[in-house]
């Protein structure tokens, strides 16, 4: 698309930047925003300056806060003995959403990739590892990507982090509550198989 | 979500105003800006406050410019006889992608849509009429969406602007080239036939 105006154009480009946007979309965008007053354009502004200026990493999880340690890991009502470990934020906020997991988090901030060259010094392996010397839990989630990467990276943190008195677990795998069989990918059913579970200790209490 | 920092839930509301965009997807686009440097962010920021601050309409057809008039019109290659009148920016770049069209433009900023509380003075309009006295064109394509608002527009325009010397035409609808029959609508199959062409008037000279 010829634009007759960079400011456009430069808009545009930014927007296409982001993840699963192309153009056209980017354009659409910031058609809709041409429309908007100048004070919302400027609040939308704002708030993309605001997001690398007033906010930092958890000292404690690498969550994203605005102040030193995050809501999570200041909460006294989180149980401070079971570590969940992810990828990201993104991963930790759909675990929130479950309503499963009272425990703590740590964000790895990406996973173990020699391929792109990403190796342990570039996640935060070493501090995670730091953490279970000194913090004391009694259980690990893993919750990994089931990747060769996050294979990778489930393996080396195992074999680093492995101790008497620790018990180290991933989460499950295994077919979509509500999925169907014959939809379901070989290694997915496969693995559902494999660690099938006594009937009994799925009925809800 | 509950999302641990208002600055983060603050920028993913910002993105989930945008057309097609829910929270997960504005979500997403948070996460990967946040991994941004700081002077990324701040280009996107100020690619954003100059849409507004930057760019205004340009006086003779109302598209998006840094200047009084677009460089459209200020164009001496543009046939200045043959006017086409579209709804906005976005259906201008897709005629001008086409390459077919090399007169000028008039972007009404909207339809006619009593519905919507939309008349002919919300829309340019009466600066169309202005436009057809002053500038002598000869021909007039009308390139509204086909809606009932589309064709009330047309209509109203036809009635207000048809004089002698002036002809008004409608860019023609049909199948699309390459598109099945058996999937077209029936409108648009209809209307195909309707405006059947001389088969003569179709092979590329």
């Amino acid at each position: 698309m010829n634009f007759s105006s960079k400011i456009v154009e430069q808009a545009v480009d930014e927007f296409a930047k982001l993840p699963g946007v192309g153009r056209k979309t980017a354009f659409r965008f910031v058609v809709h925003l041409l429309k908007k007053d100048r004070s919302e354009l400027s609040a939308f502004a704002h708030s993309l300056l605001k997001l690398k200026e007033e906010t930092r990493e958890c000292k404690l999880c690498h969550n994203i806060t605005e102040t030193d340690i995050c809501s999570i890991c200041a909460s006294p009502r989180r149980d401070r003995k079971t570590l969940m470990v992810v990828e990201d934020i993104r991963d930790m906020l759909a675990i929130e959403s479950t309503e499963q997991f009272t425990g703590l988090y740590h964000l790895l901030g990406g996973v173990i990739s020699p391929i792109d060259g990403i190796g342990p010094s570039d996640i935060t392996a070493q501090h995670l590892m730091q953490r279970v010397q000194e913090e004391g839990f009694s259980e690990l989630i893993m919750a990994l990507r089931t990747t060769i990467e996050g294979d990778t990276t489930n393996f080396y943190l195992y074999k680093k982090l492995r101790r008497p008195g620790l018990k180290i677990t991933t989460i499950a795998r295994g077919v979509a509550i509500g999925g169907e069989l014959e939809y379901a990918d070989e290694i997915t059913l496969g693995r559902s198989i494999l660690h099938r579970l006594e009937y009994e200790n799925t009925l809800t209490k």
